[in-house]
C-alpha cells in the first residue's frame, strides 16, 4: 500500500521542507523536484489536511498552488494566528476563494484503504465520505518533555503543563534545569528558541549564577499568502489584560504599491496605546508582511510613540506607505497632544 | 515620422509610469497594457538609453524584460546609486549579465531617419552605428528654477548652483522664499520632497517665525533586480567626511532565504562608528531592499548601536538574517566591550 499518513513534526528535515514549500506559496516551482525525490515518491493527485493553524495553512496553499487538489479540515473558523476579529474574517474569506476548506468540520474516520486515504465526515447534516491519495494532519504536536520522566524528580512535575518554569531564566524549579524553544512554549518559533537557548547555556555554564533573558517582542509570521503576522502584543492580549488601545486600520485593497504589485489584498491593523501613545503591536494580512513585521517589532522594541513612528522615513512607492496610513489613523482617534 | 526622442522628465505622469514600469522588473506584465496605449503607440521593438542612473537602470531594465531589445550608454561605470567600490562592482557585474550596457561610451551623434533613430558611437576604437526604434536619455534634468529669474531680486542668485538656501529651513537667505524637493536638491526623492513642501507651508503661514524642519535620515531605493538601496550615511559619505567606521559585510549567494526564493544574488554592507559602534549607514543590492532598507533607516534614526541591533528578532527564515550576519562581521571588527 502506497497510502500513508503523513504526521506534522518539526524534525530538522521537514522543518526544512516547511519552508521550502511554504517559500514555494508564490508561485515559484523550484523546489517541486526536491520535494518529489526527497519527501514524496510523487506529488499527489489530491490531499487532505486537518488544522488551519500555521502549518496546516502554508501547505495546503503551496500544494493547491502546486496542482494538488487540497482538502481542509478545520476544527474551527480560524485560520492562521491572526486573532483579530476584523483581520480573522478578512482572511478566512480571501483563503477561502482560493482553498477548499471545510470550516467546523472534522473528519469522523480515516481509513487506509485501497483506493486510497478514506475520509468520512459530516456537513450540513449529510454523511460524506472523501478518498484522497494522502492526509496531512498538522494540529499540533507533542513536547517530547515527557520522555524524560521528571515526575520522577519531583511529583509536582507530572503535570507538565504546569511545569514551574521560570519565564524569565527557564530553570525549573530550583533545579540545575533549563527547558527553553519548543519543549515548553505557547511560540513554537525558531528565532526564539535559539535565543532562549543561547541564553541557557550561558547560565549553564555560570551556574548557580543565573541571569535572566532579554525577552525579544514577540514577532510570528505565516509564509501564507497574502503572509499573515503577528507583532508585539496581539489584539487578544490587548483585550485580555484589558489595555485601552485605539486600533490604526488600513486596507490594501487600494494601497498604491500592493496595486501596482497586483497583490492588493488583505489589511494591517496597529494598535496604540491611548494613554502613552506608545505602538503596542500589530497584525498584517497583507503581501511582504514579513518585511513590515519586523520593522515593527523593531519600532515596539525600541517603544516608540505613534508620533515617532511618523516622523520616519516612508520611501514612494513602497507597502510601508500603508503603515503610515494606519499609524495616522490611530493618531486621530487620540486627543491631540 | 513614428520616431520620437523620449527625454526623461518627472511629469507627474510619468513619474507614475517610472514606478508601474519599474515594479514591473519583477516580471509582471499588468501594466504593459497600460504602458502601450498611454504612453507609446506599442512597445518598441529596440530601445537605446543614455545613461546608467537610477531611471536609466529601472527603465532599461523593466524594457528589456518587456522583450525590447534595449542597449545602454553610459558615460561611466557606475550603475544606479551605488558609493560602495565593493557593491558597484557586483552590481556592474549582475547588471551586464542581463543587460547590454556600453560602459565609457557615449553616441557621438543622434538623428531621426526614415529606418530609426541612428546612433553613431565608437567602441573599442571602432566607429559603430546603431538604429532602434527610440532614444531614451535619463541623464538626469533641469530644474525649473531657471525660469523664474530669481537673479532680478538679488544678483547673489545668478549662479543657481550657488543660492544660499539654509539647509535647515529651505529660505532662500532672508527672503521670504523657501525652496525645496527637486527644485534645488542632491536628493531628488519624493518622500523628501513631500516632507521639505509641508515644512516649508508651515513656515511660509507663520512667516517670519521660521522653524528648522526635521530631517529624516537619507533613504534612497533603485527598484532595479536586485534593488539598490542606500540609507543613511553613504559609503562615499563616511570616507568624505574622515570619519571611522567598519564594513559589515553579508553576501546574499548563500542567504538561507534569497537561496529558496531562487533570488540569491547581490550583496549588503552596514557602516558601524567605530567608537560610538552606532550604526551609520548601510548599502544594499539585494532582493526586497526597499524592505531592509527602510528597517535600516529606521534604526539608524533612532542611533542604535550594532550591539543594539544584534538584540532585535529576525524571523527565520527570511532576508533580515542576511543583515544579522552583517551586524555580526562589522562587531567583530571592533574592540570587544
Amino acid at each position: 500500500m502506497r497510502k500513508i499518513i503523513i504526521k506534522s513534526q518539526f524534525t530538522s528535515k521537514n522543518y526544512e521542507l516547511r519552508n521550502k514549500i511554504a517559500t514555494m506559496v508564490a508561485g515559484k516551482n523550484t523546489y517541486r523536484s526536491e520535494i518529489k525525490n526527497k519527501i514524496l515518491p510523487d506529488l499527489p493527485k489530491s490531499l487532505a489536511v486537518i488544522g488551519s493553524g500555521v502549518i496546516a495553512i502554508e501547505l495546503a496553499q503551496a500544494m493547491h498552488r502546486l496542482g494538488v487538489k487540497t482538502t481542509i479540515f478545520a476544527r474551527s473558523r480560524k485560520v492562521g494566528t491572526l486573532t483579530s476579529p476584523n483581520l480573522q474574517l478578512l482572511a478566512q474569506k480571501e483563503l477561502q476563494t482560493e482553498l477548499d476548506i471545510k470550516f467546523e468540520v472534522l473528519p469522523k474516520t480515516v481509513a487506509n484503504t485501497q483506493a486510497g486515504v478514506e475520509i468520512t465526515y459530516e456537513e450540513n447534516g449529510a454523511e460524506l465520505t472523501l478518498i484522497t491519495d494522502y492526509l496531512l494532519t498538522a494540529t499540533g504536536r507533542d513536547s517530547n518533555l515527557q520522555n524524560l520522566k521528571l515526575e520522577n524528580i519531583n511529583k509536582a512535575f507530572t503535570d507538565l503543563k504546569k511545569l514551574p518554569v521560570d519565564p524569565q531564566t527557564k530553570q525549573l524549579m530550583h533545579y540545575p534545569i533549563f527547558i527553553v524553544g519548543d519543549a515548553k512554549t505557547a511560540t513554537p518559533i525558531q528565532h526564539e528558541a535559539a535565543h532562549e537557548g543561547k541564553f541557557a547555556i550561558h547560565n549553564a555554564l555560570n551556574y548557580p549564577k543565573v541571569k535572566s533573558l532579554k525577552t525579544l517582542p514577540p514577532l510570528g509570521i505565516v509564509f501564507s499568502s497574502p503572509e499573515m503576522a503577528t507583532i508585539g502584543q496581539s489584539f487578544k492580549d490587548l483585550k485580555n489584560n484589558n489595555i485601552e488601545f485605539v486600533t490604526g486600520f488600513v486596507s490594501y485593497e487600494k494601497q498604491g504599491r500592493a496595486l501596482v504589485l497586483g497583490k492588493n489584498k488583505g489589511a494591517a491593523e496597529i494598535y496604540v496605546d491611548k494613554m502613552s501613545r506608545k505602538v503596542l503591536g500589530s497584525e498584517l494580512f497583507i503581501e511582504s508582511a514579513e518585511h513590515l513585521a519586523h520593522l515593527l517589532a523593531w519600532m515596539i522594541s525600541e517603544q516608540l510613540t505613534v508620533d515617532d513612528a511618523l516622523t520616519k522615513p516612508f520611501y514612494h512607492p513602497t507597502l510601508e506607505e500603508g503603515l503610515r496610513t494606519a499609524l495616522k489613523h490611530a493618531r486621530r482617534q487620540l486627543n491631540p497632544i
